[in-house]
Order: structure tokens, then C-alpha cells, then sequence
């Protein structure tokens, strides 16, 4: 295929892609259902083009040309494997990021790419799933709560963002407690061969989470950074606050990382401590009675001429000595601390 | 809820928020209970308004506002999970550190969040526990010791961090000293599976505070080598000095966190160590007395023809037999150095 | 050998050198086999040589010649050990990467050097291989479609990379597809040692992939910033797309490893789980039965004087004895979790 | 404590402080013990004062006060913990770093600070121990050898730090020696457990002495790059020279913890391998007399009709069987290499 | 000693120093054996002074007070440790870099320090060796052939790192078919004890071959982009490829690294593997023989009162549940896939 070309590379098909055009600035708001405004003819104040499922590559290309975004930047948008990235066109900025959740029953990432482009007075927003990620970014603009009907379209294009960051944090709640499950069970039941399963679900899903973040705070970092003439200076803080929150959830998960790593340990200790335990009875089994086995053994021969056959104590005389000898080991094991 | 909204994360929330208020010049000390000063309207001298407890939220939003702090910056003051930070505003710089210490009996790093503003002429600081940290320092300042007195609000604030920071080298030598024992217990009394769950708590423990010190090292550095005009240049050193500690510190946790590996390495050869030494004592013992066992049996059984049953030495024969195989497995075993 | 002799490294040496010229511009395309146009005396529009198999070094060397390539240059084009790289010289700029595929049978990567000179209006290709990678170049470039023919030499530069880079994709899906299948195959089949040597190999291509990825993508990003004159503004994008794909492969890749990681570990897991399974069967045979063949060998003996063996029901006290013993050790056996 | 007090840290406080003054130029030279010079009243030439053994603070104070050196920078000297490291002062440079020597009984690095202020022709040298590390330096200036007395304060400030240095290739070489007694002793009497202990000591001391190195490289390279005004350019060659030092001790201990690592995999490969040729033991004695044992057995029991008792040869059939059956075994262990 | 001293720290020191002068242009070429000329009287054209064996100190001064070499670089040139490095002097530029050979006997990387030289229309290099290393170099300029006649100075300092370089391509090789060799000895014969200590001899020869390019690389790179006025522009492109070279032999040797642990994995897995073989045998015996001699052991109690011994077929109904006993747990072990 030549580049360019738009394909759509997500698994979520059978949903029709839907449009949902936004006009608004202090004074008014309003909103229109199927409908996308023309670049040269846009309505007044602040317009935001919301894009929900992409199945519909026609429609995606005509909402592309309609707002004059680049056809590279759409093939992106339809490309749903992409890194986070931020990329800087000639009449705006261009930014790929993923809701996400965790699947706890599969201990599995499910993501979702959200892609907004921002111009002077326009966003433009791409939702890769149907259901409305960023409602109430849209809610708070129409009920004019927040700042959002004050300031311009880079605080919307960071309200976006925010809220798909701030998703995150469920995520990592959700990491958490899985993981403090795990621990919890560790303790109290000891090691099962289901949890070495776990943990590796575990270090699986941190893997693919950090695989996320690390392109996403560059991105981050270079949006807050970026000298693009539609972000206002004023607005830079929140940004800011963007990049600090992505590190902050970047440490957490270094740290569950060693918290699992850790928990893996105890794990493997504790099958080799079982290991060790096992062992350890079958030595002391083993010490004691093979020898005094042997003795058996040797009075059950069957010799024409064995005189202690004929004491009359010998029989206790033996049962003697076998006693005498388990009793010696016993101590012996205890000094070992093996008992 | 959109960004910029108030809420404490912190887990004490018993206490009440109590403000105190401090102004002084090389010449005055004068200091108000529950009272804020407004921007517009400070007493003369540099002011220094210290909170402590963040549950009212209202009230810390007042502080806020009074003194002109940025919405996001208290946002952060709240969110008592925040990484270390300095953050630049337009009228003054904002230092965000943890106020760590060790609870010894779960080896747990305990922290508590200490936010600094510093600003032309004024200090604001956020202590997230109702105990004062910072009572050395307004002490210092209240008796005219040291140059607290004789300096502007950057020494004020070059105090502040110095004090939360000096506190680090407790939690070094609280973490060395659970370190010296485990290390002394596992050459007294050798590998205890209880040294394992403690050696990873230390891991968790070392790891935990080198999160928190990593962002402060550059927190630090960057307020060393800030241009905010508020720094005075002969006030540098000692924040250069702010930065060696910081650095010393890490020094010594990686040094630790070898020491920790070592250990661990130690416990896990004496455990495989130990596995050796039962599994060759089993071997000693079974390759003894097994062959012995089958030569007793064999002169256990019922034939009616077995010549040597009738021969008149012939238990003593075997009996010799028997002791000297035994003592060649067992110079067999000297030789290999099993015994 | 002086620096700058031509000496083919490869392995390939039975095909032929052939020689493919085309030059075209938006209105025309011509093509012309065995042809090497001079640099003085270019044909009008945009030039593009390819050559395909190394073998012929004379040839080769008269193309150099013919476009003024310079000697270190050709060198590498024939020394198909290369790493990746970009270099600008005098006149333009010159690439060398590797096309790849996976030999799915023995987890192998093979690879062809390809390496692209990038001049004012003129191209020339090289590839190790008789078979043409860059038919469907050519194809859009004949039929007009794309942008091809109304783009300049860096566009065709960069279909060129691009089909190549594309390629590697197909070589993640395959890498993909063999992981998926070793991990299920430990899921329903249980750890086999023909995995350990799978893994081992999937570890090793998938290294040599990383390999050769680091140091293109150094390559890729120096080439979207190069400020050679012979780039067009106009499609820088193109290029920095580029370096996202290499970017978004290495991601993959690392995950893979990763992934890797954690199926060698369940493999290690699993094979430790299994021998803990079998000393304990060994363990728990041993405890019970050891004990009781003592005692039926202690009355085996044959002492005169064994009261016990007089009784009526001595025999059937002791196996009242024996059963009740395996019992309790059996019991204790299920209460330890071995059973 | 309020920063810039003044405590000795260091665990050396039986000897009394002692300072020599020294001032030479290229044609005279002298020496006073017991005198501290005036800044304001320097004698002629270059003024070194040397300070030995840091327990009286007063009179460091003293010294530091009559050479107007910084308060901080005189805390460090007394904080004998400090990383190596070079700050810039007004008027001059401050380098700290340690001497060491290896304690080769407990195979445990000792270090010594040692701190030098170097300004416009004066040198102020801080030894934490009582014996003159520096002698060698002193010795060649009163004796007009070398460069010393040509040459201005930096290239004194060299000869110290060059000194200080050069000593710590003796400890390069007793880490060497150590290591490679190790490895013979591996090599002709096998792995002891002892060994264990001193791969962990060995690493322990490589560890700080890399961790002493780091920051020293750091330092002694922003010493050779220093815009100093106190520094000659033609001296910049000699700063060079002990930057390269620095980097090539680190190479070694580099090398030399590849080397430790390499010996702890032999070390636990052995005894891994041990372990086999137990187990090896055990299974092959148990796997030759357990069936015989039984088959023993089976003719020790005393039913009535067992009609093989009775046959003639039955117990030299027996016996044969026996025979057979070990010899057979033994063949199969032979093919299975583990004999 | 005071810094400067010249010692010759190399260990082969039977042979004579030697010096072979040699002096060209594009015209003629001379060449005189043990003559050092002046440097204010040079011969006309490039000038090339190559001294082999190093013991000879008092000339090696010699040469470099004729030739106005620095005494820092002398001394480094005769300290046989260095580092590879390049330094740039106020007239020329100083290279260290090191002839290798391996010695595939004891697997040891044999080294040669080669140090050069180059300032206007003069080169210097000092061979550790007495075997000219740079023969190929010279005959090359004696006979015309390739640039070097055609060329300055720098060219020749080039080809004499370049045949330097171009050696290390041969120990590559050798590592390569030495780990090839391990590699399919493992295959055919199975994990051999010999192999672990192969593996540690090639870990630890690759470590110390990228630990000598490590440092090259820096330097071939600073050559390459060195801005002495020496350097011919159109010579950079030949520096270039040196370090592509030095890139490209690093690439490769991080690949044998890897492949190594991948050797190193499948060993272990091996050893494991067959650890468990030997365990699964003792248990399989141990499992089936155990409780059958057993019952035999209970059939061979002397009770008087033992209804079962009487019986007629007792004797063969007891061998039947024996058999059946057996069977079932070859069958047992049959479906755990033991055998």
C-alpha cells in the first residue's frame, strides 16, 4: 500500500462512527449531532469535532479534508498500535495517547486510542471505542462549570487529556490491590503454583502499562515544553501538572515492579524452603530407620550359629539398642536444628 | 471533578488545621496564632506562615488566596502522594519533600508531605502532620541564632529543607542498623526463614526511600542552580550544600542496597548449602546400610539348600564382611570429603 | 588490503548483477535494463539505478564511477555485514538497512543489506538479493499512483526505506505468532525440554532484531533531521513517520522480550514444581512404609526368647499397629498440603 | 544544630592536631611547624599549610578563619563521610577526597579524607589521620626535585591529589591478588563454603571502592575542565593525566567485578554439581539394592508352600538372577554417562 | 616518584629497541634504520619514525626530546595499561590504542600498546612488540601503492589505526568459532563440566575485548570530529569508517555476549534436566519396590499365629497383588508422563 493509505487496523467493527460537532466560547454553547463544520466556514468561538468508533474510513477522510488535518496524521489516528506521541503540524498540534483499563478478571490492559488535533479555535477529537470517554469534558463545557468556556482550545485539548490521564490511577488502584491480594494469600495460605501464574500476569500487565507511559511523559514533556503559538502562557501550569502526573504514575509502578519483584522472591523461597522441608523428613525417616532395619535384618538371618539367637534377653537386649541409637539420633537432629 | 479542585488525600484527618503566623528582621521576632497575613497588606520583614494539619480545606483555600498561591500549586499541597517537586512560579518558587521516618518494628518508611513557597519577602509552608517539624527553625529564628535573622526568605526556606533533609540520615542509620543485625544474626545463628521476609522488607524499605530521593536530588539541584531573583547569590553554598547531602544519601542506599544483595546471597547459599548437607547425609547413610540390608537378607531367606547357613563361622564371616565394606564406604566418603 | 578495495562479502554469489535504470517526472516514466546513465550526462527528470545482486564488482565499481559515488561508499555497499547508518557526503546522502525476514523453521533471521544513494534528481539502489524488494515502488512509480512522480529524489529515497521498514512488521507477526504458540503449548502440554530450546532461540532472533533496530533508528531520526539541501520541507513528516515505525517496532520487540522473560520463568517454575512433585512422592512413600518394614523386620527375627511372636493375636496387633500408623501419617501428610 | 557548626564526625580522635606551614619559591624554601599564616599577611612565594588529624575544631576554626575559608566548605572538611567532589569558591577551589588502603585480614577498605583548598598562591591540605600521607610532595619541594618549586599552587594542589591517587593502585593490585588466590584455591581444592563468604567480601569492597571512584571522576574531570583563573594552562596536560587515572582504576574494578561474578557462577556450579554427584550416588545404589532387597525378601517369607525353596539350585538361581540384574544395571548407568 | 618518570611497566623486556625512520613524498620514499632525526632538521616531506620494543627507556627519552614530544605522553606511552584514548597536544594529536590477539589455547586476549603520533609532516609510533605490526603499512607506502604517498600525515596515522583495527575482525572470528565449537558440543554430547568453565573463559575474554573498545570508540569518534588543523578534510570520511568499524565489532560482540548467556541458559537447563532424571529414577524404584518389600518384609515375621502363611496358594496369591501393585504404578507414572 502506499503511504497514506487509511486503514483501519482496530478490532472493534461492528459500531458505526459517529460525529458530534461543539461550538461555544464564554457567552453561548451548542451542540449538533452528525455534523462537520467546513475549515473556511467553521461557526464562531471554540469548535471541538468529537469522532466516536472508527469503522467508517470515508467518513474519517471527509472530516480529515473538512478540517484540513494531514493525511499522515490520519492514517495514525486509524493506526490503533501507535506510541503516544505529540506532533507538531503547520496550523496545529497533533496528539496520541490511550485510555485504558485493566481487565482484572484476565489481569489484562485493554486500551482504547484517543487522538486530538488542536488549531487556532478548534479541536478535533477521535475516540477509538463508541462510548463517550470524554463526556464530562463536554458536560462541564456546556453546563460552563470550570474553566473551560473561559480559556481557549488548548485548555480543552488539556481537559482531554486529563481525563484520560487521570483514568490511570484506577488502573494503578486496580494493580495495587491485586497485587496486595496476592501478597495477603502468600501469607496466609503459602505458596501455590496458581500464584507464580499471577505474578507473572502481574509483571505482564506493569510491563505493558510502563511500555505505555514511557513515550507518553515524553510527549507530555514536550507538549508542556512546546513553543506552538495556540497555547496560551497562562495555561502552561496546567500542563505542567499533565507531566508531573504521568511521573508520578510512572513511580508507582517502578515501584510495584519491585514490590513484585520482591513477592516473586518470597515465592520462590518458600518452594525451596518446602523443598528443603520435604528433604529434611525423608533424611531423618531414613537415618533413623534404615540402620535399625539393618539390625533387624541381621538377627532374621538365618544362620546355624548365631549365639545371640539364644540369649535369653538378646531379643530385649536389641530392642534395646535400637532404642538407645533413635533416641541418640533424635538429639542429634535437634542440635542440627532439624527437628 | 475538574482540575483545580481542592481535596485532601491524605490519611490523618483527626486534627484541626492550625495557622501560625511569624514575621522579623535582624532586629524583631513577632509571632500571631491563627492568623493569615494578606498579600497586599503584610507586616514589614519577611513573614513566614506555617500550616500544619491539611484537613480544612476551606481555611487552606483562604491561606491560598491571601497570600496569592496558584490554584494548582494547593491542589498539589493536598495531594499528599506527590513526588518531590520545585516548581517556578511567576511571583516565587515552590518546593515539594517528604518528612520520611522509619517505624522499626514493620520496617515501614512513614512520610509526611511538607510543601515550601518562597516569595519576595514571604514563606508559606504546609506540614501534612499536626507535630511541628519545623519548631528548630522558628526557634533558631525566634532567639536570633545562627543567620535566620540576618537573611531573607531563601535562607528561610534553604532552613526548612535542611531540617527535613537532616532528618534523612536517621532513616540511614535506622535502615544500617537493622541492616548490622540481620547481617550479625545470620553469622550467629545462621539462615532462619524469618531473615528472608526481613531481608525483603529492607529491599521494599531502601527501594521506597530511593523513589522518594531520586525526583528530590533533582528538585534540589534545580533550586541550586534556579535564577529566581528572590535567591540571594551568597545564599548558593548553602544550597549546593542542600545537594551534596541529598547525593551523600543515595550514595549511601545503593551502598546499602549491594550490602542487602549480599546478604541475600549469603542466606541463599547457606539454605543450598544446608539442602547439600542433608541430601549427602541421606546419601551417607543409605549407600551404608542398603547394601548391608540386602547381604543381611539374602541369609534371611527360606532355601532349603544354602551351604554357608550351615558353615560354623559363617555369620561371624559375614559380620566381617559387612564391617568392612562399611569402613571402605566410609574412607570412600573421607577421600571425597563427605565427612 | 588498502582501505577502499571492493570486495563482496556476501553469501550469495551465484546470480548475476543486473543493472535497472528508470527516470521519470509527472508527465513521463522510462525504463531501461543493463543501462547506466553518466552523471554528466543525466537523462532529464528524476533518475533512479538500481542494482540488484552484488556479485559483479567490476560493474559495480563502473557505476560508482559513473555517479560519482565515492569509494569508502562503495565498500560498504559491498561488505553486507553493515550496520545501519546514515552519511551525508559532498553530493547527497547515502543509507544502508537491511530488508528481513524470518526462517520460521529454524528461528533464524535473514536478512538482505540494502543500501540507497540520494542525490540532486538521481537515486541509486542496491540490493543484495537477485529478487526485487522494490518492485511495488517501481509499480506505483510506472502507473503513476501515489505521489511518487510528482515528489523529488528524497521521496523516492523514502518510499524506498519505507517498503523496507514495512517489511518488518510481518517479521514482529511472526516472532508474535511463535511466542503465542510456545506459551499455549506450556499451557496444555505442561514444560518440555524442546521448549527451553525454543525459547533460547526466540531470545537470540529476537536480540538480532534489536540489534539491527538500535542503530536504524539512530539512523532514521538523523536522516528526518538532516539538513541536507535535497530534502524537501514538504516531506519531512514522511520521514519523522518513519522513525515513529522504527520506534513502535523496537517497542514491540522490547515487550516481546519481556514476555519472554516471563514464559522462561513459568517454564522454570513449572520444572521446579515438577520436581518438588516427585520428591515429595518420593517423601511420602518413604515415610510410611520405611517405619513399618521395621517393624515387620523386627519380627522376622529369630531371638528364642520374642514373647510377642507367642501371642495369639500378636500378628494382628501389629497390623492393627502398621494401619493405624500409615494413617496418621497420612493425615499428617494432608494437613502439611503434600496430599 | 544550625548549618556551618562545626563536629568532627571522624573515629580517629586519640592524636592531637597539628599544623605545618610551608612558603618556597623557585630558589628558597622553608618550613615552621606550629604556625598558622595570616591571609592578609601571607609570607612571599607560595604558602602551603598542612593540617594533620581534624580533633581540635577550635584550632581548625582558627585556621579556617585566619585563611578566610568558606564555613561550609571547613564542615565538609570535618564531615570525614563526604563524597569526593570540587567546588568553586571566590577565591579558589576546594577538592575533597580519601586515601585508602585495603585491610587485606577482613578484606575491608580503610579510608582517610583528605580535603585541599587551593587559591592564589597559597595550598590548605586537611588530613584526617595523624601520619603525613603527603610527605612525598613536601619532601621533593624542600629538595627542589620534579617541577614542584618551578611551578605555581595548582600544580601543588596536583602533586597532593596526584599522590593520593597513585595509591590507589596498590589497592587495585591486593583486590587482584585476592582475587586471584581465590580463584587457585577454587581451582585445586574445589568450592568451600568459606569461599562464599570472601566472593561477598571481595564484592562488598569493590562496590565502595567503585562508589568512592565515581564522584571522584566527576570531580577530578570539572577540575581539569575548571575556568579557574588560579589554574596555568600549561598545567592542564597534568589534570588530564589524573583523570585518566581515575577512568583506568574504574576500568579495572570494572573488570575485576566481571571476573568476581564469572567466579561466583563457578563457585555455584560446583556445587551444583556436587549436589548431582550425590544424588547421582544415592540413585544408583538405591536403584541396584532396593529390587534386590525384594527379591531377598520375597524368599525370607515363611508361607508354607513356596515351591522354589525346596528346588535345589533355587538359591544359586536366586543369586544368578541377583547377579544378572546389578550387572545389567551397572551397563545401563555406564550408557547413561552416569558412571 | 614525582609524575613524569619514565617506567616501562610491559612484561617483555629481552629485546633491544629498535628505530626505523622513515621519510617520503608523492615522488620519493627513504627509509633509514636507527636514526632519529631532529625536529628543526627534519627531512623534507612526511617523516615517520617507528620505534619497536619498548625496554630501552633512556633512548625512548631520546626520542621524544628530538621530536618534542610531551613527558606526560611519554610516560604514558611506556605505561603498557592505558586506556585507548586520544589527546590533542599544542602541535599534534596523541592515539593509544592496543594490537590484540587471542590466544585460543587458554582463551586469553594477548595485547600489544600501540601509541602514534601525529603533528605537521611527522608521525611517531611506539610498538610495544619487537614484530613490526605495521609492516603491511609501510611496504604499502615503499612500493606507491593505495593514497598514503599522495597523502599528509593524517592518512598515515589513519592506516595505522586502520590495520590496528582491522586485526580485531580476526579475534571476532576466533571468539565466534570457539563459542560455535562450544555450541555444538553441547548439542552432540550433552552439558559437560568442562563446557562451564569454556563458558566463564569466553564470558570473560568478551568482557575484556568491549572493554578495550569501549573506550576506543570514544576516541576514534573525538578523532573524527577533532578540529586539528592537521586533519585533511577529505580524509574524514576514512575517519568516519574507522569508527564504523569499531561501532560495528562492539555490535558484534555484544551479540556473542548474548548468545553466550543463551549457551550458558541451555546448560544449565541441561544439568537441571538431568538432576530430575536421576530423581525421577530413585523415585520410580523407590516408589514401586518400597511397599512391595514390604509385604514381603510382613510375610517373614516368625508369629505363630499367621492364618495366611498356611494357606495353599497364599504364597502365589501374595506375588499376584505384588504384580498387580507394580503394574499399577507404571501405569500411575505412565500417565504423570514419568516415563
Amino acid at each position: 500500500m502506499p503511504p497514506g493509505t487509511l486503514i483501519y487496523t482496530g478490532h472493534r467493527t461492528e459500531n458505526a462512527t459517529q460525529v458530534y460537532s461543539v461550538w461555544y466560547n464564554e457567552a453561548e454553547y451548542h451542540e449538533r449531532e452528525a455534523y462537520v463544520p467546513e475549515w473556511q466556514n467553521r461557526p464562531a468561538g471554540i469548535s471541538w469535532v468529537d469522532v466516536r468508533s472508527l469503522t467508517d474510513t470515508a467518513l474519517i477522510e471527509r472530516v480529515g479534508n473538512a478540517l484540513q488535518l494531514h493525511p499522515l496524521a490520519l492514517e495514525d489516528v486509524l493506526d490503533t498500535q501507535q506510541r503516544p506521541k505529540l506532533e507538531e503540524y503547520d496550523h496545529g498540534l497533533f496528539f496520541i495517547l490511550h485510555g485504558l483499563h485493566l481487565d482484572a478478571e484476565h489481569l489484562e490492559l485493554v486500551s482504547e486510542q484517543i487522538a486530538v488535533f488542536m488549531g487556532p479555535a478548534f479541536v478535533v477529537s477521535f475516540q477509538e471505542d463508541p462510548d463517550d470517554t470524554l463526556q464530562a469534558v463536554r458536560k462541564r463545557a456546556q453546563e460552563g462549570l470550570g474553566r473551560t468556556r473561559k480559556k481557549g482550545p488548548d485548555y480543552l485539548m488539556y481537559s482531554i487529556l486529563d481525563i484520560v490521564i487521570d483514568h490511570y490511577y484506577v488502573v494503578l488502584d486496580d494493580i495495587e490491590s491485586a497485587l496486595h491480594e496476592l501478597e495477603s494469600e502468600l501469607h496466609s495460605n503459602g505458596a501455590q503454583t496458581s500464584q507464580k501464574a499471577r505474578i507473572f500476569e502481574l509483571k505482564r500487565v506493569t510491563s505493558q502499562f510502563r511500555h505505555r507511559l514511557l513515550p507518553l511523559r515524553d510527549a507530555v514533556t514536550r507538549l508542556y515544553r512546546s513553543d506552538c503559538p495556540y497555547i496560551d502562557e497562562a495555561n502552561r501550569p496546567y500542563l505542567r501538572d499533565l507531566s508531573d502526573h504521568v511521573a508520578q504514575i510512572l513511580d508507582s509502578i517502578d515501584n510495584y515492579r519491585e514490590l513484585l519483584s520482591g513477592v516473586e522472591g518470597l515465592y520462590q523461597a518458600e518452594i525451596g524452603n518446602r523443598l528443603n522441608n520435604v528433604m529434611r523428613l525423608l533424611t531423618i525417616i531414613s537415618t533413623i530407620f534404615i540402620p535399625l532395619s539393618f539390625i533387624a535384618g541381621v538377627y532374621g538371618m538365618n544362620f546355624d550359629n548365631m549365639p545371640e539367637l539364644h540369649w535369653h534377653y538378646g531379643y530385649f537386649f536389641v530392642l534395646g539398642i535400637m532404642l538407645t541409637a533413635s533416641i541418640g539420633m533424635l538429639i542429634y537432629f535437634r542440635v542440627q536444628r532439624w527437628l
